[in-house]
C-alpha cells in the first residue's frame, strides 16, 4: 500500500498529521484485485503490479491506497485504479459496495496476517474487471497479468508479502476461480 | 417466468416429459435484473419487461428462465438475456457465481411470497449491467428502463406479481440502491 | 452512533484528538443489525434502541460504534453489542468477516442518504442473531424487538434517522426477509 | 452426495424416475461445509464426513444431498444436517439465503472441476457453525473435526475427491480463514 502525500488544505493531513493519525486511528483502505474477464464473466488472468517497497526489496502487489476524508469508495476506486493502472483502463466497478473480504491490516504481523508495519488500515476488497488498455502507471515498476493458476502458484506467492498472496487467492475464491 | 418447449434429442425433455418433472422435483432457474449503471458501476435505472401472463393479464417482469440440462449457470444467464434484450444487448455478467439472493417460487403464495403456479423453482437471482442497446425480444412485449425510485414506486409494484416486485427490492437493496 | 471519550495512553486519542481527526480522516465504524431467528435462521424479529440525540429528540437506533486502534472487527462487534445490549446478550457473529453492506456516513446528508453530522463514517454492517437475554444498557434509553414488517412500517421509520431506517430495511433485504 | 430412495406418494420420485430425472434436469442440491467457530465467529474447525463411494473406495465429504419438492432451503439444510451429523447437532443456519458459493457438479469432470458421475447437479454451498454433540450418523463411517490448516493441507485434500477439496478453501476463503 503506496499513497502520496496529501496537503489539500482545510480538512486535509499533512504528512506529519498523517503519521499522527496512524499510531491512533484504523485507517480506511480499498483494495483492487484487477482482473480481465471472458464474456461470460469468468476470470482469465488477474493484473499484478510490480512494487518497490520501503526496505528496497520489490514485491508483486494488488492496487491500493487510503480512502480520503469526505470521499466516496467509488470515487476512491476509480483515483487509485486510475493511478496505478493509467487512464486508458476501463475499470467496471461492482453494483455492489459489498466487499468480496474486508482485509485488517496489523502493524503485528501475527493478529490476522494482513501486515502493514505503518499502521492499522481496515480495507474493503474488490474484484474488478477492467476492460481498455492498462498501462503501469505511478509508482509501480511493472504490470503483469497472469493467469488464475499462476496466481496462486508458488512462483507469484514468493513475490507477494503482508498478505497480498491470501488476497488474492480469496479474490480468486471469491469468483470460484480459486484452483 | 416464461419459456420454450425444448426437444432437443436424448437427454432433453419432451413437453409432457417437463411437465411431469414439474410435479416432482424443484426446477433450476436464474432470475436477471438487468441494469444501466453510470462510470462508478451505480444503478441508474432498472430494466423490466412487459409480458403477457397465462391468464392474460399483463405484468412487468425481470429477465428469467430455466437452466438446462448440462448448461452452466453462466450459459443460462447469457442465453435469457439474449432471448429477451436483444443480440445487441452486452451484458456484464459478474466474476462471482454468487446470487444476490435465492428466490424460492411455490405453487402455493404462502410459503416464501415467491409464487409460480406451474412449479416449484429454486431461482439464483443476479444484477446484471446491460451495455449496448437492450430491445424488446422473444415473449416480452415491451422493455422500459425506469429509475430505482420508480422501481420500488406504487405504480411500478402495482404491475408486479408472483413476488417480482419484492426481488427488484432485494437486487436494489443489494447494490446500496434501495431507496 | 455514540461513543464515549477513550483516553488509555499512548496510541489512544484524546477527546480533543478524535475531534481533530473527525475533520481529517473518514473513520471506521462497526453498525451491528441484532436480530431474533427460529430455528430454521428465518429473522422473526429486528431489536432496536430508543437514544436520546445530541439535539435532544429522541430516536431508533441499531448498535452501532467506532473501531479502535488495534483493535479487530470482530472484538470491535463484540464490545459494542456488550455496551447496547448488556452482558447476558449471547451475540452469533458471523463467520464470515464480508459485511451485508457499507453505509458511507457523511455531514452532508445528500451524498448517500447516510448522515452523521459529526463525522465522515465508513460503516461496516452486520446483522448478528442474539441468544440469551437483552437488556437496554448503556446510554440507550429502550430496547424493542419489532417484526420485520413493523420495522419496516411508517411508525417505526418515521422514528429513525441517518439512514437508520434504510440500513433496516438492507438488513432485512439482505436475509430475505425485507416484506 | 449421497441419498436415500423416496417413495412419499403422489408428487414423489420412484427409483426409477429419479433416475430419468437425472438425465435431463440440473438437479437442485445443498452443500454444508459444517464448522465449529469460538465466541467471536471464527472458525476453529471444519467437519468432514468419511464416506463409502459407490466404487468401493473411501473418501472425505461435506454435508450434501438433494431439495425435495415442495422444500425449503432451510428445510433441506436442516434434513441433511440431522441426517449426517445426528439430532444432538444444534446448527446455527445463516439468516441469509445467499450460498457462498454455487457448485456446479457435472458429469463431465472438466466442465467446472465439480464432478459427480450420477448428474448434473446445481448445488448452493453453505458455511453451517454447529453446536451440541455432533455424532456420525446416517451413511457416514466417521466424523473428524479438522482446523483449517489441515482441511486445506495435502493428507486431506488427497482424500477428497469431485471438487469436495476445493469446496472447502471456498468456504474458507469466504470466511476469511482460508490459510
Amino acid at each position: 500500500m503506496t499513497e502520496d502525500t496529501e496537503v489539500r488544505g482545510s480538512g486535509w493531513l499533512s504528512s506529519d498529521q498523517l503519521e499522527g493519525a496512524r499510531e491512533a486511528l484504523p485507517i480506511v483502505y480499498v483494495d483492487v484485485v484487477p482482473v480481465r474477464v471472458d464474456h461470460t464473466g469468468t476470470i482469465t488472468h488477474v493484473g499484478l503490479l510490480l512494487r518497490a517497497r520501503p526496505d528496497g526489496s520489490i514485491s508483486r502487489a494488488v492496487v491500493s491506497g487510503r480512502v480520503l476524508y469526505r470521499e466516496r469508495l467509488r470515487d476512491a476506486l476509480l483515483r487509485h485504479i486510475e493511478k496505478d493502472l493509467g487512464p486508458m483502463a476501463i475499470p467496471r466497478l461492482p453494483t455492489s459496495p459489498v466487499p468480496f473480504t474486508v482485509a485488517e491490516y496489523f502493524p503485528d504481523p501475527s493478529v490476522t496476517g494482513f501486515h502493514d508495519p505503518r499502521q492499522h488500515a481496515v480495507s474493503l476488497a474488490y474484484v474488478v474487471p477492467i476492460d481498455g488498455e492498462a498501462n503501469v502507471s505511478g509508482s509501480a515498476l511493472d504490470l503483469a497479468w497472469v493467469t488464475p493458476e499462476e496466481a496462486t502458484g508458488p512462483d507469484v506467492v514468493f513475490e507477494m508479502t503482508g498478505g497480498q498472496d491470501r488476497l488474492v487467492r480469496l479474490a480468486l475464491a471469491a469468483s470460484g476461480r480459486l484452483p
